[in-house]
């Protein structure tokens, strides 16, 4: 299993917003989406045992669960309407009892402390932050069932930066080059799939 | 320069498209415009020696290219805006003379063969084709200057795959699962930029 947090910073906790301005009033929901679509999209494939989980506005999170999803498509916007329809069941949420909007779509009233948290204690691999400081990922063995950590277009608050600091287990930077999150995504699961490329 | 030339088999060929609708009506249009983020797009920075070549209903091709772009933006709805006003002045491009709608979006009259005929005789690179039975790229040092051939949501035609046959240098395998076109010009990229992890 392989899990992804994406940190939305101004994504929408509430489903008043517009499919045609994702980039815009919906705060860069369009980040979020396609960061879902990396985590989950091969050729003619999907990745079962992917499970992403977007925070929103550090009230809600949204998970998507590889094994159980039926109506994923590769656009945003198509994304963004699974996504606003788990806001319209935000109301069922508590805590970490969760809502199924869709098929493994389920919405959850958590921010980024208590997920984090959560899956700190509860996953079964490390938890992974990819950073610009980290170990080249060219120095790093592959690790099982990684729980990576990463932010959408605007950088971890110093709060969330210190979480960070606290409960991850390693932290990683893919490559020279600084990458949007749903590239470092793909790169992620390249590192993953091909060990390196020492064996493909 | 890494140019990459996208083949949009159904992609459209006049602006009559809603961009509320880019993978349905459209053509998988979205499929295009996610490649373009690809090819282009970091982290606060834009890749400026990266040209695009998305191929329309074997008809026009339409070129982004880095150094002079300015209103790219990530979101794939913007990405279609740009693609539909250069389908707009598409009555005035007559062959490889083209016309350019905004900064970096210029529209040509050339399918295919036609433009990857040019590419072939004028790129100063390899014409590089991924394909699931190249080589794997762990094999291969990364070229400079190199042009890559991909194709949407759909597999090359046979005449397409013939004409590659006959003008690609190298066929390259990228790892071991089949990727979204997008997907497949990030690990393109991060192979490129990391020269198989060898050093960054």
């Amino acid at each position: 299993m392989r899990q992804f947090v994406l940190v939305g910073h101004e994504a929408p906790t509430t489903p008043e917003f517009s499919l045609s301005d994702l980039a815009g009033g919906a705060g860069r929901l369009d980040v979020l989406c396609r960061c879902v679509n990396s985590a989950f999209f091969l050729s003619h494939d999907l990745r079962e045992s992917v499970r992403v989980h977007l925070v929103l506005g550090d009230e809600f999170t949204v998970t998507f669960e590889g094994s159980d999803l039926r109506r994923l498509n590769p656009d945003e916007r198509s994304t963004a309407a699974l996504v606003r329809g788990a806001l319209e069941e935000r109301e069922g949420a508590v805590g970490a009892m969760g809502v199924e909007s869709s098929p493994g779509v389920t919405i959850t009233r958590r921010g980024f402390d208590s997920l984090v948290g959560d899956l700190s204690r509860e996953a079964d691999g490390p938890v992974v932050q990819l950073h610009e400081d980290g170990e080249p990922v060219s120095d790093v063995a592959p690790p099982a069932d990684p729980v990576f950590v990463l932010s959408d277009h605007r950088d971890f608050t110093g709060d969330e930066a210190a979480l960070l600091d606290d409960v991850a287990d390693r932290r990683v930077r893919l490559g020279p080059r600084a990458l949007h999150a749903d590239h470092a995504i793909t790169v992620a699961h390249h590192w993953l799939d091909t060990d390196c490329y020492r064996s493909f």
